[in-house]
């Protein structure tokens, strides 16, 4: 299973923050990387300095054309699932996502009307309004069943979490 | 199951969103309402606005003290959950979670050391640092196994999901 993300939608100016929790969500729940639509050093900057201290692969790499790099996908094979409130319910449909080669696409606030037509999936995590940090994480964990949240990443700085009392960190 | 938010650590200055996120995914999530450890009427409005529109119970209010808030809701029988990379992870301990009647602390970046001691279960999703508001989404729907997200809400506004295409708002 290979599960990127394409954030489109992203305002410098306001999304930093949002878009950085989407970027670390998919990393944590196993993604590969995120395409990110537009140029923000500073979020590529924030998750990298993530990988480099608690490992794995994941990338971020800044994009111009969401619409190019969707088709480019598709053509490669891949699926691509928008994750939007006015999509199907997850539970609804989650039996038939072809999940092998998955695009995500996680909007800001609006998105092109396009892009539900372009979508081989358009996907809610309920129908309500919430947050699209929520949703995804949800989303990348029904589709791996859980296994994610076991992932090894192997990186410098590991916490041994504890129940009772405040778990602690490692350092490699 | 009652579940209800503890948000401590809230900044009026930056953290707006990144609560009213928090906020929209606990309500849709299924928890019956968000106590907001200091004061922000704009998250409020925001978050009482979505409950009017889209319906349900769910209500937040702000409070002044988190230790009175956590103490008193242990008197009453509940439980308290703290969710921090530093706990255990959550496959390990889900099946000994006691959920009858859950508080739910969600911290912003730094919280009061105590807050681990007080806590019946420190709890992570994933040892990893990504985001409170995956994390949240992430343990509302394991502690109910899928349920939440076929809540009906019987708000004024509702969505029609529809999987290939942009589903439809209705109104009451």
């Amino acid at each position: 299973m290979r599960i990127i993300i394409l954030r489109i939608g992203h305002r410098v100016d306001r999304d930093k923050r949002i878009t950085t929790h989407v970027g670390l969500t998919a990393r944590a729940f196993g993604a590969e990387g995120m395409l990110l639509v537009g140029s923000d050093k500073s979020v590529v900057n924030n998750i990298q300095d993530v990988v480099s201290r608690w490992g794995g692969s994941f990338w971020v790499t800044c994009c111009t054309d969401w619409k190019q790099e969707l088709k480019g996908w598709k053509e490669g094979g891949g699926k691509v699932l928008h994750l939007t409130m006015y999509g199907k319910n997850l539970p609804d449909v989650i039996s038939g996502i072809d999940a092998n080669k998955l695009m995500v696409v996680v909007g800001a606030e609006k998105v092109p009307s396009e892009l539900y037509d372009l979508a081989d999936y358009n996907v809610g995590v309920t129908n309500q309004p919430h947050s699209e940090v929520a949703a995804l994480g949800v989303l990348l964990d029904w589709l791996q069943t859980g296994r994610e949240l076991t992932k090894d990443f192997g990186g410098k700085m590991r916490i041994v979490g504890k129940l009772t009392g405040k778990g602690g960190t490692t350092f490699e």
